[in-house]
């Protein structure tokens, strides 16, 4: 593994398959429209060459078809109900998910039974077993289904995983990964915000931002987690029924510890590090999307720190899962992957109930 | 707190209580004489304008001699036998303890016997038991007993452990520290080495370095562990009788959470990092004695990096012992401080052996 090679083609789409060009653009059912998608994800289609934002789907008409005025490419917004219905189903190929977590399986029923690809945020439900329903309905009806794990093709940390899977750190041996940011600071402290209601979320920090740390540990080694314990804590009352904080510990196969934190009450910061027998790489800042990320490297005496280019990490996203939908290849964060992140956060908060490790199966 | 407060003066003996030329420098019995010892601490000593390594103590007189020639300000070289029957006891004040784990207590206890001060290499000793034995034996002769950790003399740790005292990162929320090092391509793979003698050492990774991120981490926070949990590993037949590799997580007072790491096989790192509300405090690299520290602070939007003056950290550890010795200020490493790391790292054991989190009294 040459440095040289990461410096020259940092943020190279060696995931693409088919040549935008030879296939027809997938066209979306967006549903739900949050900050989230009207800030980063409708943008993204917007840029994107492989998809269209053909259908936004929200609470009201009125407000799907304002945001579907203000977004190039959409042909109709319609309400909840309309897209159980079946409204406009001839207008979309694949729908993005990124409604409250609890209500992810609902949509997804309604997508495999008009046959429907599916792009579902993580973390894919609000427990593991409403998750294992909503990947046996994509598989029974025979559509793709990909959780959001955006970090899956962002350049950095698809550099650093080459890095480590061609023994660059020797024979990795830790992971050390975080993820915080300051939530009340940056959201309207709204009771009805559903990141802080249990029923609709089903955890706090770790489901919401601990799951970076978790999920890219996992990429970055091409490993499952063996056990995990943790603790969970909460300062402020809006965290009442989720943790607003927790620190948890992974081990993987092979005698490689992970340990992990994630707060809605530390000041922001992001990182994954995997150090090895002969080296280490590291991504810092890591995980949230409006900064550069930078690659750091260190092995026998040397160091270098690469700053790789900020890409637009959902556009990274979107282009990858309609590769995936127009080409034969397979899919890499399908439902099993997103399961294991479900069984083994939910694992974090019966150790951190119990004061004990929880092995996983 | 002003950074540039630590700009202009990084390196300030903010500790000094003593002015040197108005004391007779303290004579060290110096028990032990290993690469350590040569490499590290007669160097410091004979730099020293508080110190003075007047005895020297080894297996042998041919070797005690040997070393005491190439020695200045040494007088005596002699044999452990003859340190415990009193030979050249009128020529030293204190003693420093450099042997293995599991030989502290004999020579506090003759020292103790013959009134003279004590600086101990940490960890204490092989078992919380002895160690505990070790603090009474000093207390009880009314000696003064230090437990020789470099870090909390360390200028880069001192300024860190300032900003965080100041509220620099708000409220402490997590710390994270590690120490690895490939112990096999450093030393001898001898079979006598006393580190890998559970005998003589009383554990492995943990006791030799694991003790320097979670001593650094008590030290920054001021905050002594309330619960601990953790994995042990080992890869080489050399590292048969203690662990190769520690993963160990502490629940601080607050729900400030810790997460160390410290390996004798994995790439050389060493950092420490706390995490706040409002900011982050790094020093890294942290441990090791041939680096430039670094200092990483960040709050608000900004960050900064401060290359702090590397300081022989054993001439500031004899020196500030000295300070103690001759004056009347309390020592912050005693022997009490010492025993909570023994008996934290004990339960890091019991809680690998059982896949718990083993509370802390």
């Amino acid at each position: 593994m040459e440095l040289s090679a990461i410096l020259e083609d940092s943020c190279v789409r060696d995931w693409e398959t088919v040549d935008p060009a030879a296939v027809e653009p997938v066209r979306f059912a967006v549903i739900g429209l949050g900050w989230f998608t009207k800030g980063r994800a409708l943008p993204a289609l917007g840029r994107s060459e492989r998809c269209e934002p053909s259908v936004l789907v929200s609470s009201s008409t009125a407000k799907a078809e304002r945001v579907a005025a203000d977004t190039a490419g959409a042909s109709h917004g319609i309400t909840y109900d309309e897209f159980h219905d079946g409204v406009a189903r001839d207008a979309y190929d694949a729908v993005y998910i990124v409604t409250p977590n609890a209500l992810h399986l609902e949509y997804v029923e309604t997508a495999a039974a008009f046959g429907k690809d599916v792009l579902c945020e993580k973390p894919m439900e609000r427990d593991s077993e409403r998750a294992a329903q909503l990947r046996d309905v994509a598989a029974d009806a025979g559509v793709e289904l990909m959780v959001a794990y955006r970090m899956h093709t962002e350049p950095a940390v698809r550099r650093a995983r080459e890095l480590v899977a061609a023994g660059y750190v020797g024979e990795p041996m830790s992971v050390t990964g975080d993820m915080s940011q300051r939530l009340l600071d940056r959201i309207d402290p709204n009771p009805d915000q559903w990141r802080l209601d249990e029923e609709l979320a089903g955890g706090g920090a770790l489901f919401d931002i601990g799951i970076y740390p978790l999920n890219t540990a996992r990429y970055l080694l091409d490993a499952d987690p063996l056990a995990v314990t943790g603790n969970t804590s909460s300062t402020h009352d809006a965290f009442d029924e989720v943790d607003e904080t927790v620190a948890f510990s992974v081990e993987f196969p092979e005698e490689v510890y992970g340990q992990c934190y994630a707060s809605h009450n530390a000041r922001q910061s992001s990182g994954i590090t995997v150090t090895g027998t002969e080296g280490q790489v590291r991504v810092e800042p890591a995980f949230f999307q409006d900064q550069a990320r930078q690659l750091h490297v260190s092995r026998g005496d040397g160091r270098a720190s690469v700053t790789v280019e900020k890409v637009d990490q959902m556009l990274e996203e979107f282009d990858y899962f309609a590769d995936r939908v127009r080409g034969d290849a397979d899919l890499y964060p399908d439902g099993d992957h997103g399961l294991v992140d479900m069984r083994a956060m939910e694992a974090v908060y019966e150790a951190a109930a119990t004061d004990r490790w929880i092995p996983l199966d």
